[in-house]
């Protein structure tokens, strides 16, 4: 047992060198790479991800994993043994289950797909994409069909990034979420709206960005573990487990962009900062599934850096950063203004209240999709016409409706709701963190948080991808993934601020 | 042989991308990364270098690169595919013939000795170093064995960075070259001194920043293709044909070297950006030497940046630059303050006089080492003894003297002949490209230099490591290395600056 395990791991860290590797070169090409790198750098990220698949999907590692997995039959299912060959042996399924042939087709039918999808969006029209997207669906079928016998064909896809998560568990939870939250931004709409004008006046870049650090830092970064560098979109990548980076991007006139990424960065940092170092260079040292990820991005982001609590410490000295547009603007204001809800039509964009019914429009239409309840020719029309539905606006072009995002074009269905799912988990951590810790309200209006980063690592980071996400969550709160905490804080929060 | 070239092209292009990669995570290393990180990056270095010795190192390889090279007797020796095989064999040859075993081991010696080094040199107590060299020694020898028959137990070491040189050759060359530069030196030291000191002024940073970068650009450098950060070191580094990047450092009070330093940095650049294109993702897109390498960079650095035509044109917008520093400095007074001789101790703070000197006796030491006529204990005194010799000054310390350096230590023995002979090799082609273009230097006092690169890029750039460097001169000047142009080069110019 002990040499066929270390043998495993043995090669499991090098294909977590290879994977470490593969994300700097995906860094240096969003944060550095000079312009003309880019046909190389395809290259030698090609050659990266061949050879770790190569180390990986092969007779012998197959056999090693049968027989530990068979030998750890009598340890303790939940000893960090058991669960690395779990893990890994659930990898290992997977990426032997589709052929490699089919891989390589996908990535060129979406390498085209996406450039297609460009043209289709900045030409406003989705007949251009039409016919790589339906493409996109049959493959994606396909391979959803290599992992049967399964209870729904969206089921595969999902797992992919919520491991052990059903497609019926989805749909109860948002089948309860929906109206309540298409209610709330109904009653919101009926109120008076709040004045956010003040953050649309300019604000320097380098007192934004230094604003940004210092809060980073005061919620548990550490620079020698850490770094941020500019990007044309915010992201967070690992490099190990003492080299975890971020980046943002600064909007001048649009002050809230910058700050709440760093702040949604920075909650995704602090998780993989917090990994088990008895799990570096394994398949543990990873997110538990991409909601638990988005759990710890939205609580930082929202439950701290959009609370009251939060800005009574913190909004004198952002004041002082940025006197010139911010003095004459008391914190209630300011607290009411970055909480402002208002229906749109771009989901990056959508509020705390309206994020949600987003995702659950485009989740509705993929599992619809799989189930062949709807066909892709149709999708402009059903778009608008859930948009109406679901937020109240509609989208008078494709660009800023079904066209709006990237995934699909990527291939990338089964990813949407976890964008969602994070939310809820978000508050469910937080509610338990309140009974656990009856001072957290108190130290975070003081800008402590160190109590609270704590208990994360002990409830959450450490564990890494050890437990899967509806095991972790009812391990911590005694409950599954459930929208009610959600429901609770986000009424109680907007009923406050704009008193119906 | 179509097909076992293409095989052949594959595996090389596998393990180019592999270097490459190694190479990002290098400079990131040095650019970026946080203090923490440098544990999992040596981890990851450590799997890419063994991943790409691994492809390289086998019997599959050996035997088409045997089989490749009977079948291209037929092919004309100086075809691109016959070269490209026997570049290849070369270094095939190289890394089988020292047993893995035996790299491993000198990993862990230099590793230690590393650490060793940097104490003893702190501590000025050579003491501390010395076993830890005299193993280095030891095994070094061990290693020039495995390439027995040779002419002298140093050609292995030597032949490791100039290929095809031998130790009898760079003997000859120093030979000749060293007594006329000790005498130069010394008519130098008994002239009058030139004045230096407004180099020593405060000139702000981000000035001399954006004066480098118009030099660089001037110089041809487009960056889209290349960047230019901060490191510790300066350096250059290539992540394929189109990702050529360099670094800098800035002293407030010591201007001349960012400024030098970067025109340096930018002729390494410009080779790597200039290999045939066909060579992409093969040993032959690189440099045919260290020699070679070093004479692009020194002649960007001093045989343009250091004359009077350069700053002819130049000069006029630095002290547009640093009107503070500079409006009273006339043309003259500068061109002789940046060219000033003064021997010191430190190689890297060297003047183009005493710099191969310095070389000189380092090189002359390595090969007594190798002859066994030397031993590693008697180091300090023979390096004080010599430094008063070819230079007129002793050092103290063995910290400002045999200590200096860090090459040893990592053990690299044979190395450093190469920067000398770069120097020579910048003028043979410098006196070359002048019989071509009569025109050269009026367009240099134009801040013209499309010309000049153009010609580098014809006659030396794009051929990569097709040439062995003697090979390499011997075509373009008529002539193999020689010291005579760099001697009637250094003189003229002295004697013109110091009036002897």
């Amino acid at each position: 047992m002990e040499e066929k395990l270390n043998k495993l791991k043995h090669t499991l860290g090098k294909i977590s060198d290879l994977n470490h590797a593969s994300a700097v070169l995906g860094w240096d090409q969003q944060v550095s790479m000079p312009e003309l790198g880019a046909l190389e750098r395809g290259e030698q990220l090609g050659t990266l991800g061949e050879l770790a698949h190569n180390l990986f999907v092969n007779d012998e590692v197959g056999q090693l994993l049968e027989d530990l997995a068979a030998e750890t039959k009598n340890l303790d299912p939940d000893s960090d043994e058991a669960r690395l060959i779990k893990v890994t042996k659930r990898q290992y399924d997977r990426d032997t289950r589709i052929p490699s042939e089919m891989i390589a087709e996908f990535a060129r039918v979406t390498t085209v797909a996406h450039g297609e999808w460009a043209k289709a969006r900045s030409q406003n029209q989705f007949s251009i994409f039409q016919p790589h997207l339906e493409k996109i669906v049959e493959m994606v079928r396909e391979m959803a069909d290599l992992f049967k016998p399964y209870d729904h064909p969206y089921d595969p896809l999902l797992d992919m990034f919520e491991p052990g998560m059903k497609t019926s568990d989805v749909k109860q939870i948002f089948d309860t979420l929906r109206p309540q939250q298409v209610e709330l931004v109904k009653a919101i709409s009926e109120s008076k709206q709040v004045d956010d004008s003040f953050l649309h006046l300019n604000f320097p870049k380098q007192a934004q960005w230094d604003f940004g650090v210092a809060i980073a830092e005061k919620f548990g970064m550490n620079w020698e573990r850490s770094r941020q560098d500019y990007a044309a979109h915010p992201f967070t990548t690992s490099f190990g487990l003492d080299d975890v980076r971020i980046t943002t991007r600064i909007h001048e006139d649009l002050p809230a962009s910058a700050l709440f990424s760093t702040m949604h960065e920075t909650g995704h940092a602090l998780y993989e900062l917090g990994f088990n170092r008895d799990y570096r260079r394994t398949p543990l040292a990873d997110s538990a599934s991409l909601a638990i990820h988005e759990s710890q991005s939205r609580m930082w982001e929202n439950l701290v850096g959009r609370s009251r609590n939060f800005w009574t410490h913190f909004y004198p000295q952002l004041q002082t950063a940025f006197p010139q547009q911010l003095s004459n603007v008391d914190l209630e204001t300011f607290y009411r203004g970055i909480n402002k809800v208002e229906p749109s039509l771009i989901r990056v964009e959508a509020d705390e209240a309206t994020y949600n019914l987003h995702v659950m429009l485009r989740m509705g239409i993929e599992i619809e999709l799989m189930e062949g309840k709807l066909e892709v020719k149709d999708l402009p029309e059903v778009w608008k016409s859930r948009m109406l539905d679901y937020l109240g606006v509609a989208s008078a072009t494709d660009a800023d409706g079904v066209l709006q995002d990237v995934h699909w074009s990527g291939g990338m269905i089964g990813y949407f709701p976890t964008y969602a799912l994070g939310n809820l988990v978000s508050v469910q951590l937080w509610e338990k963190m309140h009974q656990d810790m009856p001072d957290l309200d108190e130290n975070i209006s003081k800008g402590q948080f160190g109590e609270m980063l704590q208990w994360l690592r002990t409830n959450v980071h450490q564990y890494g991808a050890k437990y899967e996400p509806q095991e972790l969550v009812q391990r911590i709160t005694g409950s599954k993934i459930d929208p009610k905490p959600y429901m609770r804080y986000l009424n109680h929060k907007y009923q406050d601020i704009y008193g119906f």
